[in-house]
């Protein structure tokens, strides 16, 4: 038996570990723990980058991206640029348990969520509206990007991830980001660990974050030097003073955690042992070169 | 100056790599002749994966997955289950030149590419229909999954990648392969190399295939050592007694190139100093193991 460990992305990642742990401290299995997580990030409305609340694409809409991957197996499932329904991250899973498929996008996506049951409801709170009309009245999006990235070790030895988001504010009706693809959102593989990532998904995709974080893992980096090498790969391949905001965490199969970001503010919350912990990440720049 | 190398997957990427190649005699970049060379696989209607003529999902639709990516830059653009418009490689392009997204998909990548006076037109041949009028009555689709992934170095040093297919046959709308996933079907870096992916898709986005080809060349891998470490990489996520089709392909930045794949069968197309020959791919279990 192995002590459970869940961590998932920044501060509302801390209510959301709450809830998943339930499924961990009941000897559950990993991938329904970090389900679990995320989708209580999706169906909060106060999450505006999330699920239901979350911000908007360029012309009102929104449309969410998730994964899940499990490491036993290594299968997975996605959807991108699904409206209308959440949690998103049932949708990916239905995908990965009863398709010959990975990724599904767009109205075909909707469409298999719809003749699996889920029901089509209105994704934008009064809130979202109020962030939108703002950005159609001054053309200024700010720039929210953050999703929840989730990834979990059972007391089996198994290991899970997986990332949700409504993506980038304003961003172009079927942008898809980093979050539903395997690899850039999230990867795991129980031979070595788990990883995800938030921040500008375009920038986490082109180096295959997460991918690159388990691999730098089974090469024999500890989660917290791998999560920093792929902050720095970020940067390098970004060719700019001043590197967008990317994050990762990581879990190694023994349970170690680590994470890293470009740029301050990144936080990610970790659960064991029954205790929920706020953890400040290191910055490239100040915290390591 | 360095002397130009053009490689494309399966035997259509033959006539492809002619047209390519004309860019690169004429000391044109990487990317043009790269997507060149795929385009011209899209708008031949004997290729029946590729763009026009390629066969449909499990509805008769044809979707289509497209990815373009530079070295020099690290820049990419790509589009999924985009309907109704060829070359899908020339959206790819715009989005990777005049957004700031990587990849746009479904609805909105078709109103993307119709917004830049891109043509709708019917992508279906009667060769397409005939056969999914056969699928229709029998259920049985065949396992039809190639995809023309081209990789090209220029005179300048420059690398570049490409991958498009009309994907899988039957599948279900909205499926979305490795083709346009940066890492997946397609990868490039000029400080190392190139690589793309053909073959069934879910299975060589679940271990991030090309970006893992780069990355092994990066550790000094030769391109040859690299596509077949990946192909192992493939057979043995899949955790099946016989692996399904995967293929790669890898192009060094100083021009050595490499390909290997799961199964028999697999052919890519070489140019260079204005020869272009046919290669029987080593295939695992009798070439390597």
């Amino acid at each position: 038996m192995v002590s459970p460990v869940l961590v998932s992305t920044w501060s509302f990642g801390f209510p959301a570990n709450e809830e998943g742990a339930k499924v961990l401290s009941a000897n559950g299995p990993a991938l329904e723990a970090a389900i679990v997580t995320g989708a209580h990030a999706e169906l909060d409305p106060t999450v505006d980058s999330v699920g239901y609340g979350g911000l908007p694409n360029s012309e009102g809409g929104v449309q969410l991206d998730a994964a899940v991957m499990e490491g036993r197996t290594g299968d997975a499932g996605a959807v991108g640029a699904l409206e209308g329904i959440v949690p998103s991250l049932r949708v990916a899973e239905r995908v990965m348990r009863e398709t010959r498929h990975v990724l599904l996008v767009g109205e075909g996506a909707k469409r298999f969520a719809l003749d699996r049951g889920f029901n089509e409801q209105d994704l934008i709170t009064e809130n979202a509206w109020k962030w939108y009309e703002e950005f159609k009245r001054t053309g200024k999006a700010g720039d929210f990007f953050d999703t929840i990235g989730v990834i979990a070790l059972d007391a089996e030895g198994d290991l899970a991830a997986t990332c949700t988001t409504s993506g980038l504010s304003a961003k172009l009706p079927g942008r898809v980001g980093d979050s539903p693809l395997i690899g850039a959102g999230l990867y795991c593989d129980n031979e070595v660990g788990s990883a995800a990532a938030t921040g500008v998904g375009e920038d986490i995709l082109k180096i295959c974050g997460s991918f690159l974080v388990v691999e730098l893992m089974r090469q024999g980096r500890s989660p917290q030097e791998a999560c920093q090498e792929a902050v720095r790969r970020c940067a390098r391949h970004q060719r700019r003073p001043e590197p967008t905001q990317c994050c990762f965490i990581a879990l190694h199969r023994e349970g170690e955690v680590g994470g890293a970001s470009t740029r301050h503010g990144f936080q990610y919350a970790h659960w064991r042992d029954g205790k929920n912990t706020l953890v400040d990440a290191p910055h490239l720049g100040r915290d390591f070169e």
